[in-house]
């Protein structure tokens, strides 16, 4: 029998907003496997803003993906055929294959999930690559101490909501930025916040987040860059931490991203900006998720999912991201785990 | 015998460069000194770009002059009369007493120099607050490593000139920016830069770092702000670090200073921007000290000085420094040491 393995691909690089331009559809038999090989049904794949920066092709600290193939990015499988000793059918296993219904996979491409820790979408997610994002952006460059003040834009996506919940862990005053009310309320009554900020309705957000944040901002964890970073840096406490995740306000514009120089703020209060990827903490991965399932074991972080149904509707989520359509990870779900 | 002090006070807070209206000329009579004070004489004065931003009524990580009042700054004084068992006669003392002919001091106000070892003028430069800015800024954040690229602004000044030796001393590749050809010959002949760039005559600054870094920037030490920082910025290398130190191309602007955004950047090459001032490391001072002295005494660090003679010149050299005039350290002498 033959498997059919629908695919997603960049068919053009972006220039702004991607559009159904950007994408294409294809379908490709799956050949036999090889020694050596599993073959993998897709269970979930991720959709991340950082992949919007893989579409251009520009230098970064990662390669731009490549005309005509799929989309690659974190996703999960289920083993449907084995040619390895260290894997069996029914195995869920996590790796980077991406936009495509099937894969066959080498050995050692991918890592075994344990399912009966928490449910495997998690992987994606908080115990996964956005988790260990926000374990190590925020513990290594933060730095927050017990009663410093914690600033977070784009507080309830997967990334930030994780964020906030350890600063809260770490016994800071916590204070997220989102778009919605309903994401204000998700952070402040499921995740603990202690003040939330609507940047889409405030009438002033200086003045609101001086309110949040009487004593300053001691850790900025910037994750949308433009006129919210802004506004925030210029209410950094003396030695202020900023820990650098993303710029997704800018990701799809095409003009030159201006704003007011940080250097003269950064003198003033000693404070320090610091990019970074989780690709910089690759050996200490499984502290950070071990920490973070301890946590969630606990009870003390908790985790939201917004799950998109069906392959067919990758493109429209991943576009659904730079609209804040999410709140906590989004994720697509392509296929049942067999029972 | 009364004796009549001269002193220069803040006479205004300056719009843009500071001229004639911002200070003023005041003469007051000397008072007779207490128990536990010197009477100082002024032998040199300090005038270095920070001071800019204390005309200013802004928050920062010092206060503002206050109007009416001697400008503060890093000075060096003889002492003429002691009723203080820890200063005689002769003795030569460094303190913050500023812009003013004569000053008493109460003995734990200033602390004794030892003209032996160095001109007393490299206390208030290489041995003083500059050179300890260069050694901090530079070791502390910036850490050059071997082999590395290390890129300095304002290099031919008094914080630049150290900071590029110290990083030849850490076998560092020096790239130096400054702003006259006698500049650039001064660093590459003198203090043993690799690189010189002169920024007012080159045609494209971005291409010439480029050439000059060929392995792209690991350290930028940023003493300048503005274009130039924005162009360095764009060539960092992944992990890079920015010590920033000074922005004096901004200081007397009324414009906002606006540019492009670095966080883009700093997420792409992992690079870090620590801003800071040398008050930070007060307890590390004398280490820094000791090993600037030793480096000195060595012969693996050299200084230039550039020294304008006369109280009147002093609100003039101090102006002089935003138009480039100074190799190395700008000092005014104000008096001679008494034989």
């Amino acid at each position: 029998m033959t498997i059919k393995n629908r695919q997603i691909t960049l068919a053009e690089r972006p220039k702004g907003m991607p559009d159904e331009q950007t994408f294409q559809f294809k379908t490709e038999e799956i050949n036999d496997i090889q020694q050596d090989e599993v073959l993998l049904r897709t269970l979930y794949v991720s959709v991340d803003p950082y992949m919007r920066g893989r579409m251009v092709d520009a230098e970064s600290y990662i390669e731009p993906f490549q005309l005509n193939e799929v989309i690659e990015g974190g996703s999960i499988g289920e083993v449907i055929e084995s040619k390895s000793d260290h894997y069996a059918v029914g195995d869920v296993v996590i790796g980077s294959f991406g936009w495509q219904e099937y894969y066959i996979a080498k050995a050692n491409e991918v890592r075994k999930i344990d399912p009966s820790v928490a449910p495997i979408s998690t992987h994606l997610g908080i115990l996964g690559m956005t988790g260990l994002t926000a374990y190590f952006g925020l513990l290594d460059i933060g730095q927050p101490k017990e009663g410093e003040t914690v600033v977070i834009s784009g507080a309830a996506g997967s990334v930030g909501s994780v964020v906030g919940q350890i600063a809260k862990i770490k016994g800071a005053h916590v204070v997220g930025i989102a778009g919605s009310d309903e994401k204000i309320q998700f952070l402040k009554d499921e995740l603990g916040f202690d003040e939330g900020i609507n940047y889409k309705t405030t009438k002033n957000l200086a003045e609101d987040l001086k309110k949040a944040c009487p004593n300053r901002v001691d850790v900025y964890f910037d994750n949308v860059g433009g006129e919210i970073s802004d506004i925030v840096l210029s209410q950094l406490n003396t030695f202020a931490r900023v820990p650098v995740c993303g710029a997704i306000s800018t990701y799809n514009s095409e003009e030159a991203d201006l704003g007011p120089r940080v250097q003269t703020t950064l003198i003033k209060k000693s404070a320090m900006m610091q990019g970074f990827t989780v690709g910089n903490y690759t050996d200490r991965f499984k502290e950070g998720a071990m920490q973070l399932g301890k946590w969630l074991q606990e009870g003390k972080l908790t985790y939201r999912e917004t799950i998109v149904e069906g392959f067919d509707k990758i493109p429209e989520a991943f576009l659904g991201l730079f609209k804040g359509n999410n709140i906590g990870k989004l994720l697509v779900k392509v296929s049942d785990k067999s029972q």
